[in-house]
């Protein structure tokens, strides 16, 4: 399968979780113009523009961070989706991440009004403080097992100093560890940010 | 399980998945001042503060509109979870409601400044295209089936008044065979909405 991806963008998430996942990839990255490197017009593979995009081997084409990281949960033999509320609690984080977090970075990543940012910032201290909460002293946000919610986090720490904010202190280790996981350096290192 | 609702929000897809999966629920209504309809303090319930929440038999509380969704499709004997790729596609379509019509939605929600009004707008225009291009001639959103994305599709399509904007004449056609479904009259007579 195909991800179509920009460098540092949140699709970092899903190349992640398909590290960990150990499914195989290509990677096709996608420019400010919306060309794939390979020269195509972005807009005949994810007509709304927006990266990720999971191209399957039948060439059906996922989109949405959510939808692609529940995919590649379900394809996985790893750790993603154990029993009980697990797969549910995964999507209640990736869904509140998705709102809360990626939501109030938009006006720094589009450098919107400072009005704006003042209210995101706000927003992000509360939001991030709750997330740290949530993962208190265990060492994946679920609990003692990565599931499809860690890339994400990890990809809303990554991207946090664009607003200025200072992150809670667990979360900051949080980051440090994932920083330093074989399947997270991959993908810096394929996405050229390491 | 108890579903945690405010009269309107979007809780009523929920409220609508629930009928029209067949899954017994009771209402707890939530007013403005996070008081629960039997006098609790909603934080106790849902410390993020907002609904819809779905406290199961067990009292496991699970938030977040999608996943609860989700959940209520796999209790589900109906026809939320068609096989092949309409699971992932009813994530997609949720996911993408949720950032591209739920946040461009806030701006009138919250009474924000006219600027982001006129940028939410703009957005709202562009993305209940892309939804009306979706749905096409189809009866649902994905196919010939109600899946959990048509309910969400449902709340979004009764708040867009609220922008101003003109809703796309596939999506009208849509909303006015919903609000005829059995499961639809019965959570708008709940909610005290018709």
């Amino acid at each position: 399968m195909n991800l179509y991806y920009a460098p540092g963008a949140c699709s970092l998430a899903d190349h992640i979780a398909l590290n960990e996942a150990g499914v195989p990839y290509s990677l096709i990255g996608i420019d400010r113009a919306k060309r794939t490197e390979d020269g195509r017009d972005y807009l005949t593979v994810n007509p709304r523009g927006y990266v990720p995009a999971l191209e399957l081997d039948d060439g059906t084409v996922l989109t949405e961070n959510l939808a692609i990281l529940a995919y590649i949960a379900q394809r996985s033999d790893n750790l993603f989706t154990e029993g009980g509320m697990t797969p549910w609690r995964a999507l209640e984080a990736i869904s509140f991440m998705s709102s809360a977090i990626h939501g109030n970075l938009v006006p720094f990543f589009k450098n919107l009004p400072t009005g704006e940012k003042e209210r995101a910032r706000t927003a992000l201290v509360k939001h991030f403080a709750s997330l740290d909460d949530q993962l208190g002293d265990r060492p994946f946000l679920l609990g003692e097992h990565m599931t499809i919610a860690d890339p994400y986090l990890f990809w809303c720490l990554r991207s946090a100093p664009v607003s200025g904010i200072e992150l809670p202190a667990r979360l900051r280790a949080f980051f440090v560890r994932m920083s330093k996981m074989p399947s997270v350096q991959k993908a810096l290192a394929e996405e050229g940010l390491n």
